[in-house]
């Protein structure tokens, strides 16, 4: 696992590049009210598949971005091996997504905020790079960390703000009946 | 993780049945040439979905049959959380998969054949009972694992000979064009 910061400029300036593409797909799922996560992936310059997280909207407990973006990946290649392919995800993918991964034969995963509490490629765990696995994949941490992060703590803070709102309503209309 | 023959005869005959099912799944997968693994799951006695392996003929990298059953689940409930519901399948979990019913909050697992190569539900690792994800999972492995062993080496046992018949006629035809 390498980490961003340790990539030469033009490495940074490439991921960068696609990682910006990967943060319009997280926007679109906050527009949705959805947590920010969005995924891209890349072969020789050529966006084979891009989503953004659709859990609650879908009710689907698979609906990450990057099951959803292997899924398009496999679409337009007709083919459910995406080898020399890259992925780019905002957050540290968790378990599902690290095998998903793994199964897909994607060369490379690019990451930008960790995941402490679920993530499988650096956190918890270190599932791609595992050589017990059939099939080993590069890692770079770190990616626009900050950005992707900063989409991440807004739309929970918000969520919070707007939960304790909701609460005070209640609690304001509960009182007003009691009268 | 208990294993299936420490359980009462009870609690054997009731798994036995579900398996069953699951069975009956991974030999539509056969049918069809694919890898035969089925999956089923289940909650107070009703199924909310059954699938089975179906990677090489969508080639989609996801499409196992664990993922499947998820997805089936999730629709005929509305719901992406399938607490209380019991996952059966014939082999046990890849990571993405072990993943998923840790994502779609299964209370169960119950599945038959070891996968030594892949299996994260006791093998490699056995992340649906690690304690640091948000859910965990109560694992029963061993269920009919004789029949759902056999199902996956019969597979594998006509693959070899089906190949090394082609090789053979590829050999033979090349020898008959030199003359």
């Amino acid at each position: 696992m390498r980490n961003f910061n340790d990539l030469s400029q033009e490495e940074q300036n490439i991921h960068q590049y696609w990682m910006s593409k990967a943060i319009e797909q997280a926007k679109l799922a906050q527009a949705m009210g959805e947590v920010p996560i969005g995924a891209i992936i890349v072969r020789d310059g050529e966006i084979l598949g891009q989503a953004y997280n659709q859990r609650e909207c879908t009710h689907q407990a698979v609906a990450h971005a990057e099951i959803l973006a292997i899924q398009a990946a496999n679409q337009t290649s007709q083919a459910w091996r995406l080898e020399g392919a890259s992925l780019y995800v905002t957050l540290e993918p968790c378990p599902m997504c690290a095998g998903a991964i793994i199964n897909a034969r994607i060369k490379e995963v690019i990451y930008g905020a960790q995941d402490p509490k679920a993530g499988c490629v650096g956190s918890l765990y270190n599932l791609p790079e595992d050589e017990r696995f059939n099939h080993r994949i590069q890692v770079i941490a770190g990616a626009c960390a900050d950005e992707t992060a900063a989409l991440l703590s807004e739309f929970f803070q918000n969520l919070r703000n707007k939960r304790k709102k909701e609460k005070l309503i209640n609690k304001q209309k509960g009182l007003s009946t009691e009268f």
